[in-house]
C-alpha cells in the first residue's frame, strides 16, 4: 500500500504542541492502520512560503499517491473514505458520520475558534460567549443520550468533534459532564495517544537544531 | 427518481430572506436537475421545536429516501455525490472540489460569520477584522488566477464559496475585484437565480397568513 504523506510545520512554539491539526490526520492513519510519513514546511515565513500547496498558509495538507489535499477536514474525509474503521459503509451510517463531521467544523468550531481568538486577544465581555455556550449546551444534550455521534460506534465524526472540543479553554467552559466524559473516552484511545505523542516528539526534536531560546 | 425534500422555516423576517441556507440545497438541486419539494418547521420556537431533526435548532435539513441529513455542507455534499454536474468523477477533480468546500466552510465562513456577528452586535474595533481581511486577500489571489476553484469548471465548491461570500457586508469588505467578479459570475447562473427567487416567494407567501406586522 502506498504511504500517505502528512505535511506539517518543521517546528512550532510549545503552546500549540499537541494541538496542531496534523494530529487529525496522524490519528486517522493510526486508527485505520495506514502507513504514513511526515514531511515539513518551515514555520518561519509560513504565511507565504507554501501558498502553492495551501493558499491560506496553513497546515496540515496531505499527499496520497497523485492527490494533494489541503484543509484538515478534507484530508480526514479522504482518509475516512479509504477505511471502514473511520466511515461506515452503509448509507445511513455514512450519512450520519459525514453530517457530524460538518457539525464539528461548522456548528461548533466556527464558534469555538473565534471565541478562543477573542479570549486570547484579551476581549472584555467576549461577544461570542452566549452563542458558544448555547451550542455546547445543545451538544451536551446529544452526548447525554448516546456514546458516539454516529452509527453507535467510533467514527471519524468522533475524532473530529473531540479534536475540536479538547482545547482546554473550550472544555473548561461550564459544567458539561457528558461532554467531558466523551472527550476523555475518545482521547483515551491508543491511536490518539500515539498520534499526540508522535506530534510532541516531532516538535521537540526540532528544538535541538533550532535552539531552545525560541520555545 | 425519488424526490429530495428540503426542510426550512415556515417564515423568516425580511432581513435574512435570500440568505437562509436552504438556498444552498435548492441551488444544488436546480444545478443537478433533481426534483425536490420544500417542507417547513416553525420559525417561532425554532431553538427547541425541531431538535429531533436538527440538534442545534438550525435549518436546512434534507430528506432523501430513508436518509435524513442536517448541516447544509453535509446536505450539499450528499447531493453533489449524486451528480457529476456538482462533483467531478475523476479522483483529482473530486478531491479538489471537496477540499474547496471545506475551505469555504472552515477557512472563510469560520471567520466571516463571527466577524459579521460582531458587526451587527455593534462591536467597536471588530477584533476579527484583521483575520478576515487576511483570508479574503488570500482568496482574492487564488481567484485572480483562475475562473473556478476546482477542476476548471463550476462545481459544488463554487456554489458553497459564493454563498459564503455573497453576504453583502463580506463582499463590501475592501477592494477585491477578482472576488467580486467571481461572485457575480456564479450568482448570474440561472440555477442560483431560480433558487433565490423561489426562496423569496416561499417566505413572502407566508406573510399573507401571518400578517405583515411581523416583517
Amino acid at each position: 500500500m502506498r504511504d500517505v504523506i502528512i505535511w506539517t510545520y518543521d517546528w512550532v512554539p510549545k503552546g500549540p504542541r499537541g494541538f496542531v491539526r496534523d494530529l487529525r490526520l496522524r490519528w486517522a492513519c493510526e486508527e485505520a492502520g495506514f502507513p504514513y510519513s511526515v514531511r515539513t514546511v518551515a514555520f518561519d515565513g509560513r504565511e507565504t512560503n507554501h501558498l502553492e500547496q495551501q493558499p491560506f498558509g496553513q497546515v496540515p495538507f496531505l499527499s496520497d499517491g497523485g492527490l494533494q489535499i489541503f484543509e484538515s477536514g478534507a484530508g480526514l474525509m479522504h482518509l475516512a473514505r479509504r477505511s471502514e474503521k473511520l466511515l461506515p459503509r452503509d448509507a445511513e451510517g455514512e450519512a450520519a458520520t459525514l453530517q457530524w463531521m460538518f457539525a464539528a467544523l461548522n456548528s461548533i468550531e466556527m464558534v469555538s475558534v473565534p471565541w478562543w481568538f477573542l479570549e486570547i486577544t484579551g476581549a472584555k465581555d467576549n461577544a461570542l460567549t452566549g452563542w458558544m455556550s448555547n451550542r455546547l449546551d445543545q451538544l451536551e444534550k446529544v452526548l447525554g443520550e448516546r456514546e458516539w455521534l454516529a452509527a453507535d460506534r467510533f467514527t471519524a465524526a468522533d475524532l473530529l468533534m473531540t479534536d475540536v472540543l479538547r482545547v482546554g479553554k473550550v472544555r473548561a467552559f461550564g459544567d458539561r459532564p457528558a461532554t467531558e466524559a466523551y472527550v476523555t473516552r475518545v482521547t483515551d484511545r491508543p491511536a490518539f495517544q500515539k498520534a499526540r505523542a508522535d506530534q510532541m516528539a516531532h516538535f521537540a526534536a526540532a528544538d535541538e537544531t533550532r535552539g531552545t531560546a525560541d520555545s
